[in-house]
């Protein structure tokens, strides 16, 4: 058994595709090496092709294509076939269903997924938006956010909002802090775009304690407190009660999944 | 021709790689309308699977599959071959390469890619870094950061920086006024990982002036005039010069080409 693996990654744009499949593939083998730092963008010629395949054959790599072009791929798939080299396309196959569905042919124009369009333009303003409303800084933005999202210190606000907002959502957050009084303007947002994030105290616990070690303050205090910790909880979950009912434990959630359960509830909206 | 497409994702996780795919596939077919809202995530039972895969075949609608489960993969699998449902499977063709060259098998663990481990933890603290040291509003954090950010106002700084600390980096960014003095710290900082942001003239232009609009300023000022630009342009390139030679023109670049340029150059390094 081998416990190593080259992996090639083709594209004629940035790869991006690749390296996500690639991603959601390595963790399923966490006794397999990968070495996929062979990364191959912006390839658009066949003199370019042709050597970056014969040198995947001579490390006996595997190879992954995003390449739109199709004389490109046909020249990568009939390498393949002839020399043995293991080689996936991961556009091919849907372009060919889509062609087999429909009659239409892909335009073949690479690095399209990043049109500078209206959508596009969007996501960078909603991007800025985040960082300007960012832990409470102006309560106003509470007004024009599609979420407002609610919880005490270590709840993941800050890279939520980022999250959300690079999908294009208007996202502001403010820390919940018992001995601060709350901004009187969320009394006028619509409830149902407000999000309270809440955490199992012992993680809490964990998380700030790790807190505070990267801030090189090893003592304990009672910002890692357990029992002011279940105090900040309770007085949370009294706001929330209060101003909006959609709550998340993000106990041992990553972002990526606290955001999906957001977006749903948006759209259930 | 048929110019609409119904698209299923399945997933027993999220589904973020199918639509990543997705996305790089829609935008090769301008003309051809997608719906692409049929998702369905977190499928990890047979009795699930089968309802969709009927659904989708009464839809005659394409379905794409990051099922990481052998068994559900071939039940969807079986299932089309025998009702010429249009279907692919993302991970189980690179699965079965793995598997020839190594004799391994995948965890089949679904969502295993967000695992919250310690690169996962960086790339929270990078975002939570980013927008401590956003804009300038500290220094000090100059010292710290993996890549300093230097540009004129519109030149893309803060959302590049949301995009590359998603990716793991600390990144701070400085807004170049050229009434406005630097900050001494500025001096300290290891000139290769200061980058600098350009773009043309008349490209600033465009975008300040729908920057103003957005904020429903519609008449003409210095901020968005194109003497005042060139003048803005022209001191940015005296600071290049002095504290860093690595330029980037942003000029109908998105946030990912140029994140891609400034990655390689940091690997570069």
């Amino acid at each position: 058994m081998q416990n190593e693996v080259i992996v090639y990654s083709i594209s004629d744009s940035l790869g991006e595709t690749s390296q996500k499949l690639l991603s959601a593939v390595m963790v399923q083998y966490p006794n397999l090496v990968f070495h996929n730092n062979y990364k191959f963008p912006f390839v658009n010629q066949k003199e370019e092709l042709l050597p970056i395949l014969a040198d995947a054959l001579r490390d006996k790599a595997i190879v992954i294509s995003t390449l739109v072009n199709h004389e490109l791929s046909e020249v990568a798939k009939s390498f393949s076939r002839k020399t043995g080299l293991l080689y996936i396309d991961l556009m091919h196959p849907l372009f060919e269903i889509i062609h087999a569905k429909t009659g239409m042919q892909p335009i073949e124009e690479p690095g399209a997924v990043h049109k500078l369009d209206t959508e596009y333009f969007n996501r960078i303003s909603a991007i800025e938006f985040a960082v300007k409303y960012d832990d409470g800084k102006d309560p106003k933005g509470f007004l024009d956010s599609d979420v407002v999202l609610l919880g005490v210190s270590r709840t993941s606000k800050t890279p939520l909002s980022m999250y959300l907002a690079n999908k294009g959502y208007k996202v502001s957050n403010l820390p919940l802090i018992p001995e601060v009084p709350l901004p009187k303007v969320l009394e006028e947002v619509d409830k149902s775009k407000i999000v309270g994030l809440t955490c199992h105290p012992e993680n809490l616990v964990r998380i700030r304690s790790n807190r505070l070690d990267s801030l090189g303050l090893h003592q304990s205090s009672s910002y890692n407190n357990l029992e002011t910790i279940h105090k900040e909880l309770a007085y949370s979950q009294e706001i929330f009660d209060h101003y909006g009912n959609f709550v998340i434990d993000v106990s041992d959630k990553s972002i990526e999944e606290t955001a999906f359960i957001v977006e749903h509830h948006l759209k259930s909206l």
